[in-house]
């Protein structure tokens, strides 16, 4: 198999034969990899002009409607995918991480992107900054898209996983890729991104794939560009002091190695439920994928006076890890990515040797099942035990990126803290402890140090998704040597191939870009009461203002006594004079906005469907009896359901007394059927 | 005058004589400045170790108050700034950008921090991440201060106003800064942070002083330390490339270069508002601060059948300035910072005459008011005109920092657009037009290559706080040539200075680190009903659980008529039933509400004050007539409003049915006395 590339919408078959891949499990090659005679000026300046601008004519629901198409179709085929992520090394649990895991991140981002984002093009970064006395010139900060392209470079560990996480997030911002996979695994990314380019989902331009080394595509990048690298600390260093990724201010993450650590609680000692289910993650981190993962956990934090313990325990559970070929049954553990990873991962425990002692593993004798142990790149799990862990270096630096974890005795919290934190900056850590206090003093002495952090306890560990899995809804990244930078976390991603821009100026003219209303700007008259109109045919603008209606004693007692809300601000005048806020009795806050729907609420039989919600509701004067009300209500935002007859119109309401002071502001919110759903509606 | 430094509390003579730094006025010395014989080691560890934990005893709102605070103390203190700002060639206007403008960031910044971030060390990003099923394993992103350093190096044109805008959200993140002045003005910088320190305000360490270079800092500094630079971009690019800044991912954002536009709008011929708005607008910036500002106008985009007018508009207005020293009232424009900056000012013009010919400005005749030319730094405003500015790249390119700007006309909108992204990124742009389609094309356009555009209208103009201002509340930085970074932006600035993590666990633990309630956390006992109790007595997590109440026909029908809210689906069984999301008639969502609060009020006298809002309202069910409602409402979240006698309790809401649905869900919000005050309220 000679892996292809993809460049403007052609399939690329390299010159020449390119490096062999050789299989984890039996050293066969898989396929060849070479990027030779891609023309990278070309790849780039075709994702911005075809690609980016494809892409810019569909909003965040469109697009995210694309991901959850694609996972739709990536779910159909993935059997071929588990076939042939078994010559990574990866058992079937380990492909389940990497294949299932990634589609459903597309379904994650699908779901945020319709759920959190408008259906727009423009994604409003929080209110309206009122930046005038009298309110004609204000501030909005909106996030569009980058007009550059998103490089997506992904680690060998998680050929599918890796290449979605990114894309997700990318497509969703409006943003075309190019990606660019490990090669020792590409055969996996290039059948998924083959089966991604058969679906027809994406527009042309949207996705380009390279099997191979990147040439000179560097140079052709500029400030709308972003690389989200994940690898080696040592080449995201190479990519970052890169001449045009400085001088463009190219944007950059990494995702780099790091030396995750777990930290077992003073309280959870041997024979707590929080012991057991510390030893069942450390053992799970360091087998899982062979311990191939950059957020396994490296440095195994406990009290010292369970440490012997904890390793005699640990060395038992790993000693019970059927180590061999990942597509027997028989097998918990596969093989390391190949030889070279192999040799690459014996030469760091060399390196931990100088201030550990090895106390589990060894790699001159053992057995592996149905494989051929002089030809896969198997390995037995190794455990380390570092007795004066503050005063060493290489267990808080050296990464040995197989199934390889060092233990570290602490005296004190203070103590356990000062070693997590000479990890220098890590992706995961995880603590486990029944002891809230303990938690919180760990987090507050380690989380600067950690993109993601776990707390698990009995109460939480049977639904626990363990310490060594990302989530799509969570940031993935962390400080220092885990590479400084962040992916995921649900809308965070998208917003990171987007450019915040600071917008001011009239009311009117930012309601007309970032499509929301905004207090001062201008009031359409609707012509008809706003509720007669369907969907289609409101418009951002369009205001009623109502009729007045007194607020009377009779009102406030009447209220009391059929809602029974008593309260003594409502119905008792000398309590009510003593507290700081009223001069006497009030009316109640749901009694002023009960009336306002009767004021704005036109009732007969309508497009309108449900109010189904308030946001941001403040009483911002009380209302005494004989005050007399009246309302504003603006349409200040349309979100249409794709796929469904209505959309969702989010009024801005003002309740205003008789001296012009508004007493109450908020947003109504409603559902609204369509045009073409209402007709249908009537005639049902 | 010999400059000091200010490190690990005591004031700091320079070893030597220093560098001498010449008034921009006359040419005399102002000052000598030197940083050698300080310890930078030393600085750096004292900042993190005495700074940074003095700063993180306190809350947001506790730093925010230290703000307003040394805001106050600086402002009493204004006179002696303005009369040393003098010698950077600063009149009085320039000098009030710098002064009051550095004193009303930190007043915004204290607003901010107060309204906008909670009274505690936590700040919690974004609501709860549902992640299981059952909901015993929930995520929180939270941020926490980064344990570093904040270094902020500053440019020499606002040297007051530039420290400010860099202490203020450090200081809110609580993270220690150390400040490092650009040379030629630091002398009024030294100024102002003397008086910082003589306010005994900051907890000792928070601030350390650098005057003169920064000797073998930055050697030092490891992944908490965060560098907030403004300045060239050469300077930029070999911070950016440090080895110890990339090994270390040491944080870094840069303010840099920039080629700003204004955009003339097609519609906005001569005659019009827009016209001299423009012009006012164009001049104004290349006077202000003598064109030295990183935000000013110096591409200047023009429909091609108006230019001719424009240059000639422009030429008279520029004609009226007058030029000279700038402590004199008849002058509207003093000197450039030096001598130095001139003479570097003269080459930029040199090298865009390659590609546009002077049309207004005389270097060698030009008065000047109450100054010696020959010995200040005078300038005269030069404006320039390029014929072909699609062919011409160093118009785009070569920034002159001076009241220098060049005239660039276009004969389409896209021409306009691909003129804007010729600056490869900008800090700042405007665009002058009355027709909110052109803005908005304009901004799609043009958005992903700034980090704040205006639109300016003859509607906003009067309230517009100009093309050049960065505010406190909006983001100041921009993508490419300006950096790529970000500044200022309310509380967007402070999170810069923290580092965020996401946090998994039981919603317990993670509410005893947030302290905020999360859903299917522990539900407290609260003893009496929680009403009763003060501020300072409620606990998170303390629940009530009401008796129920049966939603009748009747019930509904008195709502209808008591609050005239009639709509159908609450009157009208028949129409009601059409709508897709009822089976018939249902009560009022306003109604659900008043009844949930009939059962969760406690209505005698108590320390509730107050009911000041309601958040996030949802209803989940429709409750027809016949079901039966109950509620749970639990204390979510606590904040004390300092300085009060009271804090605000929000309360967690869910309103259920018979079936155990929820059929509402919401946050109420109260204010709450504390103990000392509710026993003076009961006194009275």
């Amino acid at each position: 198999m000679k892996l292809q590339s993809f460049a403007e919408e052609r399939w690329h078959v390299p010159e020449g034969d390119g490096k062999e891949l050789p299989s984890a499990v039996d050293g066969s090659t898989v396929a060849t990899v070479s990027s030779s005679g891609l023309d990278f000026s070309a790849m780039h300046a075709y994702a911005r002009r075809v690609g980016g601008h494809n892409l810019r004519q569909y909003t965040f629901h469109e697009r995210a409607g694309m991901l959850k198409e694609l996972a739709k179709y990536l779910s159909d085929r993935k059997q071929e995918f588990y076939a042939l992520s078994t010559s990574t090394g990866a058992t079937r649990a380990d492909s389940w991480i990497d294949i299932d895991g990634g589609i459903s991140t597309l379904f994650v981002f699908s779901s945020k992107g319709r759920r959190e984002m408008p259906n727009d093009m423009v994604y409003l970064d929080g209110p309206p900054e009122m930046i005038s006395k009298e309110g004609t010139f204000v501030g909005q900060h909106v996030y569009t898209s980058r007009r550059g392209v998103a490089l997506l470079i992904n680690a060998f560990n998680f050929p599918c996983w890796g290449m979605l996480e990114k894309l997700a997030p990318a497509i969703l911002a409006g943003v075309p890729v190019i990606i660019k996979p490990a090669s020792s695994t590409a055969y996996l990314a290039e059948l998924v991104f083959r089966r991604i380019i058969e679906s027809s989902i994406l527009p042309q331009g949207a996705a380009q794939l390279v099997c191979g080394d990147l040439g000179d595509l560097f140079d052709h990048l500029d400030c709308q560009d972003t690389i989200a690298f994940t690898g080696s600390k040592s080449t995201a260093e190479k990519l970052a002091r890169h001449p045009r990724v400085v001088a463009e201010t190219v944007r950059f993450t990494a995702e780099t190695d790091s030396l995750n650590m777990s930290i077992l609680g003073p309280d959870a000692a041997p024979g707590t439920p929080e012991f057991d289910l510390f030893v069942r993650e450390v053992t799970r981190e360091m087998v899982s994928k062979a311990g191939q993962k950059c957020t396994a956990i490296r440095r195994v934090i406990t009290p010292s006076e369970f440490s012997s313990d904890l390793v005699r325990t640990l060395s038992t559970e790993l000693g019970k890890v059927r180590i061999g070929n990942p597509a027997s049954k028989n097998v918990d553990m596969g093989a390391l990515a190949s030889q070279a990873q192999r040799n690459e991962v014996r030469s760091r425990i060399k390196e931990l040797r100088a201030e550990a002692s090895v106390v589990f593993g060894n790699q001159d004798v053992f057995a592996v099942t149905d494989a051929d142990i002089r030809k896969g790149a198997f390995f037995m799990p190794t455990l380390l035990h570092c007795e004066r862990p503050l005063a060493s270096r290489a267990v808080h630096s050296v990464e040995a990126f197989g199934p390889v974890s060092t233990v570290l005795p602490y005296d004190s919290l203070d103590e356990a803290i000062e070693l997590a934190r000479l990890g220098a900056g890590s992706l995961a850590g995880s603590i486990v402890t029944n002891d809230n206090e303990v938690a919180r003093d760990l987090i507050m002495g380690c989380a600067a140090w950690h993109g993601r952090m776990l707390i698990i306890n009995r109460y939480c560990a049977g639904e626990s998704t363990g310490h060594g899995s990302p989530l799509p809804h969570l940031v993935h990244g962390g400080p220092g040597r885990a590479g400084g930078g962040e992916e995921l976390g649900g809308v965070r991603a998208v917003l990171h191939f987007m450019q915040r821009t600071a917008l001011q100026g009239s009311p009117k003219t930012l309601a007309h870009i970032g499509h929301r209303w905004i207090r001062g700007g201008e009031e359409l008259d609707p012509g008809v009461h706003p509720f007669r109109k369907t969907f289609d045919e409101l418009r951002i603008g369009d205001t009623l203002h109502t009729t007045s209606r007194e607020v009377t004693l009779d009102d406030i007692n009447h209220f009391a006594e059929f809602t029974g809300d008593h309260f003594y601000a409502h119905t008792d005048e000398e309590a009510a004079r003593k507290n700081p806020f009223f001069d006497g009795r009030v009316a109640h806050g749901y009694l002023i906005v009960s009336f306002a729907a009767g004021l704005f609420v036109d009732p007969d039989f309508g497009p309108v469907l449900a109010n189904y919600g308030v946001d941001d509701l403040r009483f911002a004067k009380p209302v005494n009896y004989g005050d007399t009300l009246k309302v504003r209500l603006t349409c200040k935002q349309k979100t249409m359901r794709e796929g469904s007859g209505y959309g969702e119109v989010r009024w801005d309401t003002e309740v205003i007394n008789q001296l012009d002071e508004i007493v109450a502001s908020y947003d109504v919110l409603t559902m609204v059927a369509t045009r073409e759903e209402w007709q249908k509606i009537q005639a049902s």
